[in-house]
């Protein structure tokens, strides 16, 4: 069995078009290298029954749940609260998380006060996730892992979290670019599809420098299949009477065009 | 009884971190002017049964679903059979789409093949959304919206819908901007959450030139209770000893940080 993520950003800042999600990329990228595959990602409003249900579903359906978002001093921070109910635990004042938040004020002008002492609050049974950037501490329970939203202390959670994360081996992946249309390879693409199970294919077009051209995309975590279904694309691109390219890294070409 | 909405991207390229999103953002901010609430955002595997469970569990949870993604030519492209499927209805070559196709290519050096032929396909009873960029068009069933993903022609059939939309008023913001911590200000904003439940307040810290200071942000399609909300604001900053800044239009600071 694969192991799998999915990702829940609690987030009324990002639906309402106020902020643009930038964390959800870098959980990707990272959990591809960790060979964690993540199939589903959810934006929810601040809301309890949200909240809750969310993170009920995503956490029996997937192995690990990331969230971002919502664990700040004010009265929209209520990711821990309803994690907590969801798990059906309670919400306590974490002595070493306090601890760490009075280090963090005491060089500050700025005061410990009750709504700042709301990040210090942590599940029973939760374990710290440390945040190197802003002292308050994210916290694991069972298999979902709460972080903030802010992203370089997302970033920085995450970076933390690797010995905690038994993945398989690092999804790799392999670029063909060929300048015929996505139409005129997608029959070729159907074989290679299902050729190889195991292998992701996608196909991307993209214009650069006023030149169409398509990436064909192929990711997976058995890198013989993977080799096998890049010399396969590679054939169909010359049957088309095209010379197959490949760029030394992967590129982002921007989003799929018809 | 407010309209919602829910927006589902179907992604690998997304979920694998090869592309970043770049529609949420925009329908967000356009829902928000024709007075639609975005409840939800989902990124799914462009895999049939994801496909099919979020687009009946969005489609009744919510007014309006709109979706982006895999309706181009290749194998990875099923999002047209899924939402048949998910409906109970045939996915039926149509023929008004197939002349646009046929006119859209008879300038080109390309063939419409097959593949370029799966474009055409509408499941039965749906309505055409015009695609003024590339010609295959998208299509209404019930209260989804099925577009492309990429982002220009995505923006490009949206902009089509607003007349078939009938959300409330639009969503209008107040922005009171502090240089007092967010932590300072948590308290008094849980007095004005409680005293106005129909405004929608969030609090986002920033650096702005080497100086903190927080976004208050209030948000509501009552605008008598927003301008009393935001004089609410203007007083707490004020009780504070700080004077309230107002920027002439919401900015986007980035996200939440505490």
């Amino acid at each position: 069995m694969s192991t799998t993520a999915a990702f829940l950003i609690v987030g009324n800042e990002i639906l309402s078009g106020r902020t643009q999600d930038a964390n959800l990329n870098v959980l990707a990228k990272k959990l591809s290298g960790w060979g964690v595959l993540l199939k589903e990602c959810r934006v929810i409003a601040d809301e309890p029954p949200a909240i809750q249900a969310a993170v009920k579903q995503l956490s029996e359906a997937y192995t690990y749940v990331f969230t971002s978002g919502g664990i700040g001093p004010t009265h929209d921070d209520i990711t821990a609260d309803n994690i907590a109910e969801a798990f059906g635990v309670p919400l306590l004042l974490d002595p070493k998380a306090v601890e760490l938040l009075e280090n963090h004020y005491k060089g500050s002008d700025l005061e410990l006060n009750d709504a700042r002492l709301r990040m210090a609050r942590i599940p029973e049974g939760g374990i710290h996730i440390d945040n190197p950037v802003s002292s308050a501490p994210g916290f694991q329970i069972q298999n979902v892992f709460v972080m903030a939203g802010v992203p370089r202390i997302f970033a920085a959670m995450l970076d933390g979290l690797q010995s905690r994360i038994k993945g398989g081996p690092a999804v790799a992946s392999k670029t063909i670019i060929t300048h015929k249309g996505e139409g005129d390879i997608a029959a070729g693409l159907v074989q290679i599809d299902a050729d190889f199970p195991d292998v992701d294919a996608g196909s991307y077009p993209f214009m650069r420098m006023g030149r169409f051209g398509v990436s064909i995309v192929l990711k997976s975590q058995d890198y013989a299949q993977l080799e096998a279904a890049a010399e396969a694309a590679r054939a169909l691109v010359r049957s088309l009477g095209d010379e197959p390219e490949e760029p030394w890294d992967t590129p982002n070409d921007g989003q799929a065009e018809s």
